[in-house]
């Protein structure tokens, strides 16, 4: 096995060229075997294996630098610099990050997990090189998919600037997560089909030089390619024609099934464990389908993530022309969904918490100055979500908490969610987010009256003295039960409280607590730092009232264990408990 | 005179082809003797005027629906859409805002001032009629300055995916606010020299037809290329060559100068008020300019707007390859600063922090994570700042204060600004900002000898007791004031405090202040929701202390008066003082 002997790319340059193919294989069965039992991307790691061979064979990694967009590609890359033993044995699988991590080796220049950013960062390396006067290669690696993101379009237009050397490879497997949507994949397409000879050229027209590899899975005809380029000395499109998920039949028939998978049987691809009990994606969908029969204007947006409301390639169908992916384009999504707002539409715009962020301004600016009235849902907004640090979604409280207009939602039911839906698609005075909690889905059956539209007034759920606790949504159970605990340790019964309003503060309410409450106790499920609890905090700076906040630190937490997080940041209800207890005394 | 009886776009549409140029003439007048008035953005009105005929001549408005992207030209727009008497008479000339505005008229769609946004937006106004069953134009006016942000960009390239109407008008006078920078601009160039012939062809690629008009200021051939796509079934692309400033010698010669003017003397073009004194402006630029000249890996980075940090053109032709304008693209901007911090040089970004905000998920993730020593620079984050809507700058600290890993800066003092840059222009830690002051420039000539580098370390300026002013940056000298008055009236000496540090808490010091203090007084530049003041009301929340927050509400002003807005926020030292005075009863 020559996979077992790579102990960096110096290794890679010792085989013959005949060798190169075998050693894609070897690489390729140990990315199916780790894949199998532990899980992770996919289709972007088996079509990238032949390039990284190829990248390593013609380039001198570190000093000449290679920079994967979203990294979600980069094991083939982590197996020839020095980290293939996580993918070897199964024990050391986890010593690996999902993504690009320069923790990890000298070979890695970024953390990085949100699309689009590689050509503008491997920019920055480059411009840095040129001001201290060094030579190198700098090679940024795109997907097509991550194209239509504006930081990856900017970095095109930007990169004819540098008027040096700097390769930008657009791994072209003709597939976004789903499949592509936008008008540069026409160009894509004409491209491919033209084996690069079409004259009517995106890279060209973004004043770069530009070579076409029509075999991305050859290694001699990729290290061809990279032979012509190298030390180029202006920036350069090298445009390879790879196969997503390539060596694995199901994976090369259902690409958008296999981009990310969890464990599964390697004969028959069916996953180990089965799919867990109803989610919010899927009530989501359920709930936007039926709108959409009864009501022509509602629309459905994402951008590039349809899998995160629920919408698979049948649903979409269903929802044909209300259902919309503008790529991976988050900004363009929340201008989508305002403009349709103005001209009396209804529009829902469904995204992970993790990049809600990319459209801050858009939110701001394109929505909320505007007061248009689209709805926006954010997903795994958790600690309980996603844990690599590129993918947290603790920050969407302090993002989305502070912008004047905005009404944000926290539900804690099922009911909850609906229920702030029916009001959040039918009105016309107000842009509207709602954060899904994050852990498991509470339904209680119950029906929901709260009336929505009367801003920012919280409802007393039980009523207590001395503690107020006020739960944010997914933390509301966890108010709960430390008010439970204090009753068992007290006798005092404590008065609980569901906000629903995150960007809002119920200051009759509030006053109200004054009169037979010493201790006012606030949770939420995100840093503290910007949130929910502060606001609190300042509301009552100036009276007796104590305040404690519970949430989490400002930091950006790795690859953590959940549990592990809540106790370290005195957030289980024994915890919570003890502390308002301290302060009681 | 025509103008005069312009009531609405119906009457445009009852002159003849011969009569429209004298039109255009009597509004380019009142355009100049308005500008040279009353000040405002002069280039790129002066550039607009035939389309703006040629437009409302053939589309119907408001059925036709115009988006206007930043629309800062939309000044021939509202003379035609009744709104005239604003652009022909002295005492009117307030009653329009700068930039398109739906609650002045139902010709204007969004309230809009950054660019960028109207392909996406329009996107959302054609999406709805779609759905809606209707008909009607949608038209986009973008600049060829705004293609360069991503927004733009995403826009495009969605814009194929709407398979129905859809008309973008790019109005390419080949500049930006200075001249642009990205190799797009060598598309646009090889396309006008070429008629719009070339094959290679952005527009084209991004799945778009494309017409092509090379006089972009002669009302007839606008018109007829305008007949050409009105009712097209598919998104197609005018692209007219115009003249920025057409009609005005000075402006036409000196693009930068005249993109935007305040008042000036229409003889010369010389401004009728002198340049204010020193500004942060040209502070910055010498501080960087002398930086440069002895160590080559400093550079320094703008997103378009280069006069931002005083880059006048001869500044940038000193700094040479130190200066990188990456045109509109404030994400690449800050992705570029992190990489070229990641392989050693030494970064500054000066931007507007109403800009900085397009920007959130890249100083997150591309930077914040990866810990990149780069520094930002925001600037007019203040109260006295711009005033529009669109441009307010009180939104910063809440934005950046947030982000694990930052550290952003609040100087008081040009002193403090400079010693801020030595530290970090030098350091390798951290990702660092800092918040310029607004206000008039304070420099008391003092040394600095505080080392930046030990973290969230507050300074005690006034020892005292009671009570303690926390004045972060600009509304520091406020907070002294208010402490002045406080011992007038009390003749208690307050303590009074710099913090420096916007991101953090120095948890030693304020642990202290309980001894000897009862209530502790934050004051901030900028909205308080999600502000500095908060995080110290969190500290003290289970403690005696109390703390008043003083800041701005959290809303979205426009063109407002900073001492109302500053007493309406009981933000003058008196109020202060009073609130405070209350607290201690």
């Amino acid at each position: 096995m020559y996979i077992e002997n790579m102990q960096g790319p110096e290794d890679v340059k010792k085989l013959t060229l005949e060798q190169l193919p075998v050693l894609a294989e070897e690489m390729r069965h140990a990315l199916l075997i780790r894949a199998s039992k532990h899980g992770g991307h996919f289709g972007p790691n088996f079509g990238m294996v032949e390039a990284t061979i190829a990248l390593h064979y013609v380039f001198d990694s570190p000093k000449d630098k290679i920079v994967y967009d979203v990294s979600h590609q980069s094991y083939p890359h982590k197996m020839l610099t020095g980290r293939k033993d996580a993918y070897l044995y199964e024990e050391k699988y986890d010593d690996v990050s999902g993504y690009s991590n320069p923790h990890e080796s000298e070979h890695d220049f970024f953390t990085v997990g949100h699309t689009s950013t590689s050509v503008s960062l491997a920019a920055g390396l480059a411009k840095a090189r040129d001001l201290k006067g060094e030579d190198g290669n700098v090679i940024a690696v795109i997907g097509d998919g991550s194209l239509s993101g504006g930081e990856a379009l900017e970095g095109l237009d930007y990169a004819a600037e540098l008027d040096s050397n700097f390769i930008i490879v657009v791994n072209d497997n003709d597939m976004s997560i789903a499949e592509n949507h936008g008008g540069l994949y026409q160009n894509l397409k004409l491209l491919r089909e033209t084996s690069g000879q079409a004259e009517c050229n995106l890279f060209k027209a973004f004043g770069l030089d530009y070579i076409y590899v029509d075999k991305g899975n050859d290694t001699a005809a990729l290290i061809d390619a990279f032979k012509q380029v190298k030390d180029s000395k202006k920036p350069v499109v090298v445009h390879i024609n790879t196969l997503k998920g390539k060596g694995y039949a199901p994976a090369e028939q259902n690409k958008e099934r296999w981009h990310f998978s969890g464990p599964f049987d390697i004969e028959t691809g069916k996953p180990l464990y089965a799919g867990g009990e109803e989610g919010y994606e899927e009530i989501t969908c359920k709930y936007l389908l039926d709108k959409m029969k009864k009501d022509p204007s509602v629309v459905a947006i994402t951008s590039g993530t349809p899998g995160v409301m629920g919408f698979t390639k049948s649903k979409r169908e269903e929802a044909g022309k209300q259902f919309v992916d503008v790529g991976i384009a988050e900004e363009t999504a929340v201008a989508l969904a305002s403009g349709i707002a103005a001209n009396g539409g209804k529009p829902f715009y469904g995204v992970y918490s993790t990049f809600v962020q990319r459209a801050f301004d858009q939110i701001s600016q394109d929505l909320c100055i505007n007061n248009n009235p689209a709805t926006i849902v954010t997903f795994l907004g958790s600690v309980y979500g996603m844990n690599d640090v590129t993918h947290l979604g603790l920050q969407d409280i302090p993002m989305l908490g502070n912008i004047p207009n905005l009404v944000y939602l926290a539900p804690v039911t099922k009911e909850d969610y609906l229920a702030m839906l029916d009001w959040s698609m039918e009105q016309r005075e107000h842009p509207v987010a709602i954060k899904l909690p994050g852990g498991k889905l509470i339904s209680d059956g119950k029906t929901v009256t709260k009336d929505f539209g009367k801003l920012n007034k919280y409802e007393v759920t039980q009523e207590g003295s001395k503690v107020a606790v006020i739960g944010l949504g997914a933390f509301y159970g966890l108010g709960q039960a430390a008010a439970d605990l204090l009753q068992e340790k007290t006798g005092t019964q404590a008065t609980v409280i569901n906000p629903y309003y995150i960007t809002g503060v119920d200051t009759g309410l509030l006053e109200g607590l004054k009169k037979h409450h010493s201790v006012v106790v606030t949770l939420e499920d995100g840093i503290l730092d910007g949130g929910f609890g502060e606001k609190i905090a300042r509301f009552y700076g100036e009276s007796d009232v104590k305040v404690l906040n519970f949430g989490l630190r400002k930091e950006f937490l790795d690859r953590y264990n959940p549990e592990d997080v809540m106790k370290e940041n005195h957030l289980t209800a024994e915890q919570i408990a003890e502390d308002i207890l301290a302060v009681l005394k």
